[in-house]
């Protein structure tokens, strides 16, 4: 077999066989076949497409082309969310403990990474003592006994898609469904899950900036799930604008609690209950969606999802009193309004900018080294669709630093002010096949 | 300038700039930009093609990665004829001094290169004494005086096309129009051509297939010259059978000598006379194709070619007698006639194939490394729409060795007897602009 032969098969538009799609895997794994064929042939593929088919094969050769998490001494179905990506994403916070709560299994993996904020390790970390390290063998134990646990990245897991994605970023080849479909689905099926629920971001703050796009994103990744054995449903979610009021770690970790409670911000608290009812369904815990919801707002109301909240927490390590007094949670020195010049309606908040300007306050990291600050960070005072008064605060910036005048001109640019505008329609698509 | 972005913009079907170009063809040239970013644009210029502006930008940006040879010294038009490649093609050989005869200049840059037979200057060198070290000096001087001299391929001409076509072969982008055109026409116009006649084979033997394929790239080269500054034009010619009789490099020389006299195969008499008058044209010593034809025929008959062909060999220290008396070439130990094991018409003769039987005798070198033997060859006794009977000869080896079954079997395995077949028409199309 010779990959340039592959390359042209695909370039005139034929569907490759298993064993080409893994000759290519492993040997792009192992170094055999280099960058420029690859390239080559991750274009050939961004204008041929691939067949379910492909697909499929590409995501299982990537999962097998490095280690994978065997979570099979955990009962149940094992049942992993991942999100495309946002700014002030607090979902992962709240579904983690409120599915638990009905008996869904979450033995999560996650990860610090780059971004506007720090990721799910980090934010969890601005509760006092929390920590992420646990044996194998406690994280196991800890599922089985309480539900839920989380377990910092280990492994070499998807060597294939990780040295494919870095090539893709400087190929232009980033912007391709099969591609970007089996790469999210090879990461979540070698970190163990039976099934996946996908949150699929679409707007201006998303890498789907359409509807159609997003959505044809979602159509491949839940196929490909189901043609690999893992049942997979998933949600297209505005991100026009920041989710929920708060973006920063610890802002989070006190939306979160709220939103547990039920009284979280509207549309967080929505899309909690639309991604949660999925992973209930899909981990058999009830037979429809809407029996699903049912249980999970029975659950918030009666405590026991804030219970569990509190339990996962002490089990790795964190002061749960922080659910019942927030304010043991980090705090900025500084409470800065910025204040509307003008009288309207909220017409617009460009979700990635105001992002960055949380990254500015020190909530996120631009580079590996960078240390994050959990106090500081953006609550949105209103959303799109809001009335506003002159005077009234937009936002508040929670700051560690005096001078914001930087973050102050950021939120201005981003934040518009019209006669009269809507609220965007937050659960756009739910696709359950 | 980020070379990503060139690769994103042309994946979107837009139209590189100038200075785009450039950007790419001297980063690649100097290592800066990686072999996957270049095999991810040649892949994206595969499927989007690119305009004519794109076409030449690229061929000049390719020239002016290396050095260029100056024949500005030497007087009038300097046309250089370029062949797309087939199997006995003798026409550079006669050519040369044919045109010469009319007082064209021909300066020929020349190689040895790998196929068949040898290069021009293989063949060449059968003649006895030939040598093409001339310095650069004397090279112009004897084009200046008689018109016609050969030198050896030196300098470092167009190494962003080496480097490109090297990864072109490898991942799956050697079949692009735009590159493959902007590739021939940038190592003409390095080697100091000012007007350029292609010689576009078709058919069964050649690197394009069909009329349609070879039109479409003898356009696209027609263009690339004109738009700068370069007058082109171009020839469609058979290739599903070989051109002439003679495959191998003595062979060759005997049958250029009968061809410069006027008594050379039909096929090959006509195409130097189709290539020839546009290389006249061009050289402007005639107004039209037509004018230019007759003064070709009037120079063989009056044996000016022929002569012509004696002072350029004497110029580089050949033995000029060959012309007159063939028998002083390279003569192999045997002569062994293929006989037709059945009577009909010759209804096809596969061009490469017979290439290949040619090799096996030693006339072409499969690697560098190789020695070719330059008596050594074939000789068609028959060509496609023949008749023959059966115990005629189909073909005679020249061969130094005594058993050459391998050949033998090859031969009739690649020529086919039919109840009846029509000769091929050998110049499919003329293009002059």
């Amino acid at each position: 077999m010779r990959m340039v032969d592959i390359i042209t098969k695909k370039q005139n538009g034929k569907e490759l066989t298993t064993e080409e799609i893994q000759f290519f895997v492993g040997g792009y794994t192992d170094g055999s076949i280099p960058d420029y064929q690859a390239s080559a042939l991750a274009m050939a593929i961004y204008f041929q497409d691939m067949t379910d088919r492909e697909r499929a094969d590409l995501t299982m050769a990537m999962v097998n082309s490095g280690e994978t998490i065997d979570l099979s001494a955990i009962e149940g179905i094992k049942v992993d969310k991942h999100s495309t990506g946002g700014v002030g994403d607090t979902t992962t916070l709240v579904l983690a403990p409120l599915v638990a709560a009905l008996d869904v299994p979450v033995a999560k993996m996650s990860g610090r990474g780059l971004g506007h904020t720090g990721g799910t390790i980090d934010k969890l970390e601005a509760v006092e003592g929390f920590h992420v390290e646990l044996s194998k063998n406690e994280f196991i134990d800890l599922v089985n006994r309480d539900k839920v646990a989380v377990i910092g990245q280990s492994g070499n897991l998807t060597p294939a898609d990780k040295k494919l994605y870095a090539l893709r970023d400087v190929t232009g080849t980033v912007n391709s469904i099969p591609l970007i479909a089996s790469s999210i689905m090879s990461k979540k099926i070698a970190a163990g899950a039976d099934a996946i629920v996908l949150d699929v971001k679409t707007g201006a703050g998303a890498f789907m900036k359409t509807d159609e796009d997003a959505a044809n994103l979602a159509k491949a990744m839940v196929r490909i799930g189901n043609n690999v054995g893992r049942q997979t449903m998933a949600v297209i979610s505005d991100m026009s604008q920041p989710l929920g009021f708060a973006i920063g770690n610890a802002l989070e970790v006190k939306e979160a609690i709220d939103t547990l409670k039920g009284e979280g911000p509207e549309d967080l608290h929505e899309l909690v209950l639309t991604l949660g009812s999925q992973m209930v369904v899909l981990a058999q815990k009830a037979e429809t969606l809407d029996e699903a919801r049912e249980k999970l707002i029975e659950v918030m109301k009666n405590g026991k999802a804030l219970q569990k909240f509190k339990d996962f927490l002490e089990n790795q390590g964190g002061d749960s009193s922080v659910a019942d007094d927030p304010a043991k949670l980090p705090q900025a020195a500084y409470k800065i309004d910025v204040l509307s010049k003008e009288a309207g309606v909220v017409s617009e908040i460009v979700a990635d900018q105001i992002g960055v300007a949380a990254m500015l306050l020190g909530a996120g990291r631009a580079t590996k080294e960078d240390k994050i600050d959990l106090a500081v960070g953006i609550m949105l005072r209103k959303k799109v669709g809001d009335a506003v008064e002159k005077g009234e605060p937009l936002v508040t910036l929670y700051a560690n630093r005096e001078n914001v005048d930087d973050v102050i001109a950021k939120v201005y640019e981003n934040i518009q002010i019209a006669e009269k505008a809507e609220a965007p329609k937050l659960v756009h698509t739910v696709i359950t096949e």
